[in-house]
């Protein structure tokens, strides 16, 4: 048997893990998604006097030794927060169950949940998660997740990497240092110097901090001991402001990032038109041949019709559009300077 | 002193929940979000004897016989799951913080990270969350928040409307055709018959279920008692399926709804580029005017321009050239007919 047991962000063991841990052969304590307070570990040592080990990320993605013990006898694998967030715990489920294992999970409250309550913002404008390695290769998946985020309006929950066996934890200003990097490959105005962003440490226990700030202004804090978490928030409610405002120790006024985050489509929109508007203006001259007039016109129309397209969301089409008229446009013009040209000649 | 004390999705009362509920002078019950156990209930109504009244969801929403409680003594809300993922409550938790009133938070798991990891699903591929209410008009937003999640390859967790006063719970099977209605209605290829769905209930409890297959199967079943929540799937990767296999009563094979759900801009290039060739071919004959020689060369350049974008994933450039190139080739063919109409004139 084989449990998957959830600390939650607490830290505080209640009485169904005590149960669980107490009663079983075999207690392995992962710590490399994220670290568990000492007052917590000793705790675990206590109810499970000899049986506990330490489970390192290799025994957990390896697996045989976990499942060879949970085949003949009691097994718990305990960690922090919800066990499943992990990828590598549901892979190891699904192992011990296609095995025989019966398997069982006692649910702990998960630092995504947790951190976007603590800082008050609503939970179904939080889009995909994403985790920040210590590695500038690595970043552009987050910073993918936020621009795409960002562009649906919606808010980011970052995790921070956490290496218990090298004691190393990612601090929320190197992290933030990692994005600020990124755009500077990517520039895709995703991440600028006034980004807002929160930062949610030590989330549930007595010496949880929130502190919200301009990316440039939380650079320079100390956030102290992990785990951290950040938020990089999306279009706001103004009662997602106002909670921020009144929970958070916030260094500048809450901002709505999504602002910025303009889709490539309505780029493309605002730079061709103009463009398009002066390309028929100066083509009123040949208005007078039957078939350019014709192209006039419909570019006129299409013109219209992307910004319509784009005023109701309908992006695609105005992209197509605005396209369609900038090739009627310049067709004109290439067959009329081929005349020219030829009558030159 | 006002808690916000989170139950989780188990129904058991763990002695730090115990503790608040037992110091505390009123204990308000919401079940408006999700409904809390008979056992559960009992056991908190034995916990605080004569100070435990049920909150009705104006109650919440007006909060002032909440806050006014919480200020002279203390006061704990309770609730299913996390408590801060109904917006109500953390717009309670920032009017008690404005108002002077210390606030604390006993975290519990959530439905919505539970279901995914009780399904053995990626966390990390997990993308907005939404409700379904059983109103066929409120269908829109999650209908819309499928869709955007599908073309990204996410994941979506429903939730499904709870009505306590009303002894009401959609059931799986009335959302599902809910989804299947609005389908009918915005044609986006978003949900269809063989659209696979997982069905979580009563997830975290003993009497837990887990059921994937198509949404045309899943509609004839009868899923029993509540709460019970949905997961569409996005993109799957192998180890997600092999975990439905596992843990689910699969009825179909776990099946990648992101297949069918293709963006808007994809579909455009796979309609007009045949399109386009063929303008392009019936053009030929006129290839001998330097100006149409010129304007077909081009649409041939952006034609294959826009191919190269969308491999790319450049999609909003790959129908800007479309586009470009199809107003090229319509000017060319609106020249020639005018002039030839003026020839016959």
């Amino acid at each position: 048997m084989l449990w998957f047991v959830g600390l939650g962000v607490s830290g505080r063991i209640s009485t169904d893990v005590a149960d669980v841990l107490g009663s079983s052969d075999h207690v392995y304590l992962e710590q490399f998604t994220s670290p568990v307070g000492e007052h917590t570990v000793s705790a675990i040592q206590e109810i499970t006097k000899g049986r506990l080990s330490v489970a390192k990320r290799w025994q957990v993605e390896d697996g045989s030794e976990i499942l060879k013990n949970a085949k003949d006898g009691r097994v718990a694998l305990v960690s922090y927060g919800d066990p499943m967030i992990a990828t590598t715990h549901a892979e190891l489920m699904t192992r011990a169950v296609s095995e025989g294992i019966r398997t069982h999970m006692i649910h702990g409250a998960s630092a995504v949940t947790a951190t976007v309550g603590e800082c008050g913002m609503h939970y179904y404008k939080v889009g995909r998660v994403a985790t920040i390695m210590n590695d500038a290769k690595s970043v552009g998946t987050p910073y993918y997740v936020i621009h795409r985020n960002l562009v649906e309006g919606n808010h980011t929950v970052l995790l921070l990497e956490y290496n218990h066996e090298e004691g190393f934890f990612l601090g929320p200003g190197d992290a933030l240092a990692l994005l600020v990097g990124e755009e500077a490959e990517q520039r895709r105005n995703v991440i600028r110097p006034d980004t807002f962003a929160v930062v949610a440490s030590r989330v549930g226990t007595p010496e949880a901090a929130i502190t919200g700030g301009q990316i440039s202004h939380l650079a320079e804090r100390d956030f102290g001991g992990p785990p951290h978490s950040i938020i990089i928030p999306g279009r706001m409610h103004f009662t997602e402001s106002d909670a921020l405002r009144a929970v958070a120790d916030c260094i500048d006024e809450p901002l709505d990032n999504s602002r910025s985050a303009e889709k490539v489509s309505v780029q493309m929109i605002k730079k061709y038109a103009p463009m398009i508007r002066k390309a028929i203006s100066d083509a009123e001259p040949y208005r007078a041949s039957a078939g350019a007039a014709l192209v006039l016109e419909n570019a006129e129309c299409y013109m219209q019709d992307a910004m319509r397209f784009l005023e109701q969301g309908k992006d695609d089409l105005a992209v197509l559009s605005i396209g369609y008229a900038d090739g009627l446009l310049d067709a004109l013009r290439m067959v009329r300077d081929a005349e020219s040209e030829g009558g030159a000649a």
